[in-house]
């Protein structure tokens, strides 16, 4: 059932941002940050758009989210991510003490979880497959889209 | 000896970057990016100053950088920086797809090395210990300042 705090319902917002990056020729991956099931910070991909390479979607959502509480502590907040967290990011979210992580889509070749979870902070709990089928879909459909010249 | 293009002068850079953070009261790691013997783009730590914590020295070194260059990538590049980078820190490194790393002192509780050299790009060179007594010195006295409620 969906209800209005679901990990559905917060999974389709950060859709939304990952289909914001897709529009903007941008590999689509958004994320929400929600604390006491309010979304205090969007981000998607950017790095295109930015120049940068650290301008994914998890580092522009939990800098927003910092910026909102006014505290570099996320313990209790929960990160939606629409694919699963690459090195870089994972690092951050183990700075920032993230309460709960909730991903869409596993990423076999950059995904932390190559790793294990010791790359996020101990307390945090960790979630997989929300929306799955959806967020992978959005991610094929951009690279098929390269790969045809589109 | 001591040349103007020496790794030495450039991790004197860096370590002044260190010392203008410790100023701030901010743990002291300073970073410079070197590019064809010139520095680009320098950082030190600011996680308190902006309550962020990805504002670590080596991202707002490679930011500015990539910013400079007008490329996300920094392959003809060298980071010099105080203290072995984190995690979250060598995965940026690995998506700039870094040339050279040039580390002051080991961080063995958070350094990326407890992973191993494949967090970074595979391409990167790596070098240890420059400057290492200076570099460890400055956050010694900082932790000690701390401790000693200083």
């Amino acid at each position: 059932m969906l209800t209005v705090f679901s990990d559905e319902h917060f999974m389709r917002q950060a859709l939304l941002e990952a289909q914001a990056a897709f529009d903007a020729d941008e590999i689509p991956v958004g994320a929400v940050v929600v604390c006491r099931n309010r979304i205090i910070a969007r981000g998607h991909n950017q790095t295109e758009l930015l120049t940068d390479v650290t301008a994914h979607a998890e580092i522009l959502a939990i800098t927003a989210a910092a910026n909102a509480l006014g505290s570099k502590y996320l313990d209790d907040c929960t990160l939606f991510v629409t694919l699963e967290p690459c090195v870089m990011c994972a690092g951050a979210l183990a700075w920032a003490q993230l309460g709960r992580l909730v991903m869409g889509t596993a990423d076999e070749k950059r995904g932390f979880m190559r790793y294990g979870k010791e790359l996020l902070h101990p307390k945090t709990k960790v979630e997989y497959g929300i929306m799955e089928t959806e967020c992978s879909g959005l991610l094929k459909e951009f690279f098929q889209n390269k790969r045809e010249g589109l």
